[in-house]
């Protein structure tokens, strides 16, 4: 491979002759060797810091027009463009595992931009730390690039997910509206239940997600950016904060404001708690929903089988018919990191000191995690199995019908105490509730039909 | 102990003679010799089912006036103030680890007002599941009982515990307003700050916190009641649950509405999972808050010593002056209790099948040990700690002029390379910057004490 | 209430007349009101300060007779056997959430073994630091009653329970020796399976778990008692921590040793992290257990019906036969919680600071409400569930003959081909593989029937 | 791109042409389109498979020589070697959120083994389920997996790292032997240590975290082969489980055993979330290490200030002596993760039904990301701080003697009472414990001199 030679403060350090990051990106490269090439910084991260970059020029071009010349506008945010659009990304080599305030990927992005944007210019017109990273400190930037990409991961990835899973179940009830089942509580049977309710209780859920994450979003809107070192502000012209929050927004599209306190924007993780919490409770509900999906779709023989889910993938060499239920496995497994992930993150949260916090990096990779997962679970989810969702009727008819639970229907005509026992028969002697009232003398066959009703019990 | 024979469905039961409960409850109580004593359903349930029943039968009074009776509604109504003041919790001896749809813990609301509202109408008027559980199931009353307990919990203990350190440290910002210490990142010396910002960094989050409790309060605020056994509403009058909601709100002086989707009420707890995930941002928050307070205080000689905390126990038995900073150490429990009480409800929340979620007793259980431990050990730490907080003016001082981080003022009268000498020359010799910076010829003393001042960098 | 005045270094405090505790107790009691009557210092802890106590001025004794005179040991020894057996349980009020340290448990213990003793003696004959806590410091004697309680809540509760429920285990595998069943993957239809070896699964489960936990105690065998404030040992009599285990192993009858390394026994609560490491894998056994008897139980009608579980409690107040699996519920609760106090325990683990961790008390609080609940939740499991599961045995005959996955008894004589066509004939047409093999004209019915015996599949 | 087709029971798929795999690689890779490119199935699983079907193919051709001739396990074992190597990475593209059984990467290794076989024999002579699957089922090969790769991480990454890091505390034990210290207990300061002494407990918790991981290995190297699909051995020649696990110890140098109970090995993870609490211990007790050295190198001038690290990457572009204690960040970052990680690993081993577990990929997924991050966080630390700790004595020193702490080293001459005032008066105006000693008049210099000796307190 072949080298440049880089400075800074600590003297020379060899960087590969084909890659934009100088000597700070470098040092952390060496000295970082835990979960190279697997727990890369992630990518929304570097992407974040292309919309932040770009925003900090715009906004240092407006307050010091003298110092963000035109021309270092442009060229910032031509490299900035490219960053955003990904082609930069081999050049953004750093790992979660490194300072905790994230010093060394805001190094980064400051090298690579400086180094394109002066490609770009086509002459040595940018410096890393005096042009990239002007009115700007770690300590703001990375908090910063977190707020942006959570949102973005939420409102541009996972919404769209939610939204085609809940138009999806939105279907399903209209088309399996008329259909009556037996419902379950503690596992046991119970009062009669539409499949479309049934599902509605799923869409709900989903929607409920929705909004909690909504009301949680306008707080992670709130933006560090601003407050410098130590949250004082220091070496920012005056308006920076908000000037850059609009910038964001205007690059983003979305309603970015500055953080009204950067002293608690720097140390505390509070919004991505928050957030994050509003994940977990989607993970949770997703597990309840892939859960009753594949206990329904349990069989083919000797389950619940009460409803058919799509074919996927031979689910077994041997055994044609088996039918495994691989999308909910993958649903709830991904639950199951979300939870995991929540941990993370609130530790997180609570190890900050003074006037940072240093577990930035971890608490961010969990978020993002979450965020990806989810959104990417639930679009496999919906295509490849909720979509092909079909009621097996007959089953549920058997089943409904079959229920001892109806007899509750007869308490009126026979009273609480031969209801009691018109069931204990049944179950005792396996015969329908029918032959068991009819066998007991408390009602003819007529009647038992004229009174007996389970699909008007929802 | 004396005995009566209460029956029920499964036959006879031997009942306490001095308790309300009856045979239901016993059953559980014999059954479940778990944690007896210790896990007892929290009071904070009982309390919330004395509202609930109240709330049903004047609900039931409007709609079926001819089962729920002036009279009945009088009886219940004077037994369940009395559950709602505690006067009759030695008759709720059910604990956590009970059936998970926590039907026991409602028979035995049932069982109590029955019983007490009989003696109180001096007749048997009162029947459990006729009268008390009218127009409702276990599986929508749990459920309600929860969101009501825990709206409580935090509107009208944890808001007012938050609200009395907020104005303490708000008290403290006015106080140390002038104040200019040095910050600190990754725990090493940084730019100046002003310990009311520092301050103000802890107040902002705690109000941040406060914000998010609620915003996510309307969500729980959203009621089961009248989807009773599976969502459908069965056996409830029409209205009903948009009467019972009205009547809760009345009397809690609270906003709660119906649920829109009872299935969804029944089976997840996706409001728990987010309103918790708000206690542990706050959480985190408190534990870092908590960390520096007591970082800050640590000493009395060889730590950072900036700041002096009450003493409220002799700190050892034979050394003087040494403070330990107990009160910061309850915080930071608490802390990771709510951390791992997160686990427990989002797991607990993930778990529901079908039409009923069976693990509510122990998520209910943790959602209101964090609320009301959180409560309780920010008033501790208010009142036993943070009121009395009071700068170390000498040793900030000592502290703002020895930082070599303030070099950077001078970097605009002889440049960053001579200021990183001074700076080198400053720490390697042990020697202030001031005598660094004219040893080397940069700067006259005269000039440095013009140019330097370490507050005016806040 | 009447009050006497005690002293400390810090002046004056009323304490109730009527109990052993004194100042320092008292302060403790009203600087920390969390958790009052609920979150009582776990009453294991105050059982093993008596085991400490004891042990301590038996050590003295030998060591340093001047002091701990025969006289001081008797009184010692016989307030600590009260303590031990509970009988001052009152005197002990303090909570949780105190100082990190324990600190105020161990002078709580010592005030009041102190006032007992000189009660006993009939004059004023002990101190409570000179005596009870003689060559100790607080530092180490609240790791040393974690170990203690830790160790006899896991051998003389947790395995009585544990041997209980494997025993029964072993008896329903004997007994449902010859029953075939249909197995379950995926929770569909798999290749057959014994009763009895899917039983043996859970046995092993727990005699693994079993033996998890007994590779774990030696490590929580270690003691810390010795290295008093800081690790050092200093103020201890040479010899003393070995004659402390020495003692402390007499009096439990365990074999107890002397850590090592004293300054890890002070900083690093990592055996517990560990031994609950074995508590959680438990819990997640249970659980499995659990979920599965209560899904195999599940119906009457419309779920798996396989098994038959005891019925305890009227599941509804309308339908007969509805059992709820009331018993699995609570393990599957109990199981989520100890998933939650295993976040606690590590977190709490993780906080240490130079010479002392002090999150031990929400450490051990976490830890014991776990040992101690899995007992409880499994005896209670045992007696009123497992030692009542039955087989329903036509519908495990009927399930087994019905799946599809016997077909793969067929390839050898049809091939898998013709294999493939019978069985999705069958699931099409819901008729019997043999109707399906006949139908095609693969096999006769006298040759199906020959070659075809599921029972022998296992 | 160029294409094959390629077949299953399901019908045509078409492969890319260069690749290995076949048809259900295909499948799963389209149809899980979750985290491609970010979380492959770790390459530890790959590798384990490489391993676990070359020592099938073993004890297949000592116990079923005529099926699988000598011929087939040439190549079977060449291409297994290749597996082994990791050179056929690039043909295991399944992501961890496929079935969670794992099947889908069983059969990814199926194909690959038997096409590039088929190449290495240079003919058509090996078929991905009859050859390479011969004697398995998914659900006994993935649990093998796990296992053989969780001890691998073990023993062969993390014990080499806690070595290298036991090694340097133990030279720096030797180095700093004679320095004393002040300790620290609730961050006050405490009774001296020697500084070698603090770093003995950094090493005795590594050392017990090694030892808490050799216990549990045992447990990991039960070995489900043999099981196949149910538990029952079904298709498994006799022998073929306790074969194939010699035949594992073989290839891999470590005393594997076949598990007793199968059910139990396909069904519970309770020997993974066992040892992954000792992983866990670990990483409380790396955060605990990481902390104290952090701390202790907090400064450069208004920290504890007491070691000094070495400096790696420039802390700031404006402050030259200002080292970020980065490498205890990604320590503690580390740390944090593998908390999260636990959670998720307990939960998944809770969530098995019946005869298997199909929370499987996520639950190794977890544990090898603990077990790799914390054996490279480790040598990462060692190389780049540990290593490079040096006590700044002149520090340590200073503390020591300025330590009001010391006091109690003057009890005997003074008494207690008189060694409080001198203590007090110090505190108060801040003046060294001799000048108040000697100014109240209770020693003369002289002899306060002859008895104060802090560096023998330890």
């Amino acid at each position: 491979m072949e080298y440049r030679i880089e400075h800074d403060s600590m003297g020379e350090v060899k960087v590969p002759a084909d890659k934009y990051w100088a000597a700070q990106t470098e040092r952390s490269h060496e000295n970082f060797k835990i979960g190279v090439g697997i727990e890369t910084m992630p990518r929304e991260i570097t992407h974040a810091f292309g919309i932040l970059k770009k925003a900090a020029a715009i906004a240092n071009h407006a307050l010091k027009p003298e110092k963000m010349t035109d021309e270092k506008l442009k060229a910032i945010s031509a490299a900035c463009d490219e960053v955003m659009a990904g082609t930069l990304n081999e050049h953004f080599p750093l790992v979660v595992w490194q300072t905790g305030s994230g010093t060394q990927s805001n190094m980064n992005a400051n090298e690579v931009i400086a180094n394109r944007g002066n490609e770009i210019a086509g002459k040595k017109l940018l410096h890393p730390n005096d042009d990239i990273n002007m009115s700007q400190s770690s300590n703001d930037t990375f908090p910063t690039a977190m707020h942006i990409c959570a949102v973005l991961a939420i409102e541009d990835k996972l919404f769209p997910a939610l939204d085609l899973l809940i138009a999806t179940f939105k279907r399903l009830e209209a088309e399996n509206e008329g259909i009556v089942k037996s419902g379950r509580t503690h596992l046991q049977d119970a009062t009669p239940i539409k499949f479309s309710q049934e599902i509605s209780g799923w869409r709900s859920s989903l929607e409920k997600d929705k909004r909690m994450l909504e009301i949680a979003l306008p707080e992670l809107k709130e933006l560090a950016l601003g407050g410098t070192a130590v949250g004082t502000g220091l070496n920012t012209p005056k308006g920076f904060d908000v000037e850059v929050a609009k910038a964001v927004s205007q690059i983003t599209g979305k309603q970015f404001v500055t953080a009204p306190n950067k002293f608690h924007a720097l140390t505390s993780k509070d919004e991505l708690v928050f957030a994050h919490g509003a994940l977990k409770a989607l993970a949770a509900d997703m597990m309840k929903i892939a859960n009753d999906v594949r206990w329904l779709a349990s069989g083919p023989r000797d389950g619940l089988g009460e409803i058919h889910i799509p074919e996927n993938e031979p689910g077994s060499s041997i055994m044609p018919g088996k039918v495994n239920p691989t999308q909910c496995e993958q649903v709830t497994m991904v639950a199951v990191q979300v939870m995991g992930n929540d941990v993370a993150v609130g530790m997180a949260a609570s190890q900050g000191n003074f006037e940072l916090n240093v577990f930035m990096p971890v608490c961010i990779y969990n978020f993002l995690q979450s965020a990806r997962l989810l959104a990417e679970s639930i679009v496999s989810f919906n295509d490849n199995c909720a979509v092909g969702i079909t009621a097996n009727k007959e089953k549920m008819h058997h089943n409904l019908h079959n229920s001892l639970m109806l007899v509750t229907a007869l308490n009126p005509y026979i009273g609480y105490e031969n209801a009691a026992k018109t069931a204990k028969k049944a179950f005792k002697e396996n015969i329908s509730l029918k032959e068991a009232c009819v066998a007991l003398g408390f009602l003819t066959e007529e009647k038992f039909d004229e009174v007996f009703h389970p699909e008007q019990m929802v």
